[in-house]
């Protein structure tokens, strides 16, 4: 135990250096969605090789169709657990920009009145800053020690935020390199400030982009309204259709193989003392608007849905224009639970669109990545082992909960790799990720950084 | 008869030179619906000014809150009637600008295969093109004969695409200034391109913008997908409402006071041997999309209509992002037929939306423009002389046909000023206005001059 305070009080000492790190990383707008930001992508992955190497890991940038990835390796003791570490380096577009109240990529530190504070940014949470708590951690156990407690390799993605296009082809490539006991994650939240999470269940995700067509052109909705097929109303009369009255998917097959929550589980959750008052009061709303016959949790959490995350036909700037528009499309993601195949989904959707098409009309569609749901065995010893580290750090014991998020690398480490992940993270619900004004609590970075220590000292068997 | 042919010719012998001028006015990017184009509106009010000042009228720019008018006026023979033309130098905007062949507001003339000629250019047809003809007319009758057969006030505007917002306060604080016995309105098309056409029905138009806002911010569709309301979606499902399985408008009242096509109008319409799939068939559709019971001109020119002209939410780039947006828009317009009132119908929709909002969902309307749909009587003496003008030009004889587009200032000089309009335009069908490559041929632009050269001296009575 000596051990691990001397590197927890190293983690203390260095809290600004590793937040400085951190503002480094956060500088570089590796938005991986938008191609113009190919060359920010690559920065920010060899920014983290290059940190890796000077950590001590045998770290590289690797090459892949899409953006590269970091792949760094660090011995262990004889003996001990062999470790894969996982965070993307990729934020997210920041759009709408005139919602920041500063630069997304200059991150600044703000203090609140109750004296707390936060880092500002894109990517601050989302996932830069989680990421980085793990490296800092094996930092400090290197200054510390001259070594790690457990065998570690560390995987970091530039995809994440747009497909992961080249996972499953690299993870193919690399299977010997990558296959390690157990797979740490950290992209996911804590129950809430005090209490640590684990996820143990992970929704799948499906995207998709349709794309309606009708006249060969642009036309007059004077000259031609009326007798024309207008492809904005095809959309929203087909889009209009996926829910029905009590927030169910009409597609027809969506619902097969999914099971209803063990009584157990709804328990469980039940005791979290979620409020669904204040989870929807925090964004503004106050009434869920999901299957009436659901709990916010399970409308979260355990039940699949379709959401339309971006439409678009038509005259849509400044004004007026009086025009029918020659096509319209619609970006639509469906999150999976367990029992939900992502093609077989896929494909209902392309079909329920495809026999809803008027005449003259057309849908093209494009996929925009695809994973299963995960739910990860209660029984593990890897989740005993972190349980009880975490519960060790903060001051409420560590919660099992479910995401409602897609993290479509533990399908892969699954499916591809054979490795159970541990979801560990230390976001917080108002953290902003995807949104203007993205932050990361300090007491997240800081804590994080120590929990990362103490779980990597019990992974490794040192307790 | 001789004075005519003079001036006949006098266009004939000037056609190059009036195409010059023409070009002159198309390469000013006059955009009234993008306040970044307002120089340009003003500078084609100027143009416009300063060339009817050279021709002998007494012309000025006049100021309005919106963009400029143009009001020129000379003095007509003893006992000649008053006519008033009105056209508008603004035009649409260009996008999707990668669909034009060449600079929208750098205009070329393009020879087609069958050696017909074309002017290729925004506002080429609408109403740039259209509004010279008569111009054109004016400067060749002055010419050959140092007057006008009429007295003639023109009177341009620079908001048709926008909403002519100034134009009701403009003809009530110049009302003696601008009524005269008829006005001649060149904004329309013919009926093919041998036949010249007299628009004797117009619809009219209603404009709403509504924008849909739930969360106060964009949120993650992982976390908050399935229990927050998407915005996307609201709008898709009250877009969808509107329309019913025949094509018919579901907005409670919408058909309030609108007549059934009297049976000798519809025999009319019978008799131009119009053909729905030629019509639909040059635009890529083949298959009318409106009400099911009605024939196609019915469904353009005579039975009003909701059309969806644009819409946006949510992430709209490339790639994806799986967020739900906080708002939502939409821009819709209605056609409106004689017997439906502009603001009545505006109220109806905006309580058809307000009615289906669900909870934390809130709805913001803009109004963009209405005015009531117009109906001419057949027995008019203006109208008389003007289609044995007409017909004494073209290949075939004048008709008298409905129009589906909405020209306000119609509706305006009624009921501002009690003036009855003698819609005659030379553009056809192909012109693509409001879309890439806007044309207007060469023909039109030719034969237009001379057919106003002969409805002015039909009008004055030289006949």
């Amino acid at each position: 135990m000596a051990k691990l305070d001397s590197v927890l009080a190293c983690i203390d000492f260095n809290l600004d250096r590793s937040v400085g790190r951190l503002n480094d990383l956060l500088r570089i707008p590796s938005i991986s969605t938008d191609p113009a930001y190919a060359a920010d992508c690559r920065r920010a992955a060899e920014y983290l090789a290059g940190d890796l190497s000077a950590i001590g890991f045998d770290a590289g940038v690797r090459e892949t169709p899409g953006h590269p990835m970091v792949v760094a390796h660090h011995a262990g003791p004889e003996g001990a657990p062999h470790v894969l570490f996982y965070g993307h380096y990729d934020v997210q577009p920041v759009d709408p920009i005139e919602l920041w109240d500063s630069d997304p990529f200059e991150p600044r530190i703000a203090t609140m009145p109750d004296g707390s504070q936060r880092i500002v940014a894109r990517g601050a949470a989302d996932d830069k800053g989680q990421l980085m708590t793990f490296i800092e951690a094996c930092r400090a156990f290197k200054a510390e020690t001259g070594g790690l407690p457990c065998r570690v390799t560390i995987f970091l993605e530039g995809e994440e935020e747009s497909g992961s296009s080249s996972l499953r082809p690299f993870f193919d490539a690399n299977k010997a390199e990558l296959t390690a006991d157990v797979a740490l994650v950290c992209d996911t939240n804590m129950w809430n400030r005090e209490t640590p999470a684990i996820s143990t269940g992970l929704r799948g995700l499906v995207g998709e982009e349709v794309t309606i067509r009708a006249a060969s052109r642009d036309l007059h909705s004077g000259y031609y309204g009326g007798a024309a097929q207008n492809p904005v109303r095809v959309l929203a009369k087909i889009l209009a259709d996926i829910h029905d009255a009590e927030g169910r998917i009409t597609i027809p097959g969506f619902y097969d193989g999914v099971e209803e929550l063990p009584d157990e589980v709804r328990r469980i959750w039940q005791d979290l003392g979620f409020s669904e008052s204040a989870f929807l009061g925090e964004v503004g709303l106050s009434v869920p608007a999901g299957e009436t016959d659901r709990s916010v949790l399970e409308q979260v959490w355990s039940r699949p849905t379709a959401e339309f995350n971006g439409i678009e036909g038509g005259y849509t700037g400044e004004g007026f224009k009086t025009v029918i528009a020659a096509k319209a499309r619609a970006k639509i993601s469906f999150r999976l639970v367990a029992g939900q195949d992502p093609d077989r989904i896929r494909a209902a959707f392309r079909r329920f669109v495809t026999e809803r098409l008027p005449a003259d009309c057309t849908a093209e569609f494009e996929a925009h990545g695809g994973s299963p749901a995960i739910q990860l065995p209660f029984d593990s010893p890897w989740l005993a082992a972190a349980r009880t580290a975490l519960s060790d750090e903060w001051p409420k014991p560590a919660v099992m909960i479910a995401m409602g998020g897609s993290i479509p690398v533990v399908g892969e480490f699954k499916d591809r790799l054979g490795m159970e992940s541990l979801l560990i993270g230390f976001g917080l619900g108002g953290d902003a990720i995807h949104s203007p004004n993205e932050k990361y609590e300090m007491s997240s970075f800081h804590k994080g950084q120590r929990s990362w220590a103490r779980v990597l000292e019990a992974l490794g068997g040192g307790r």
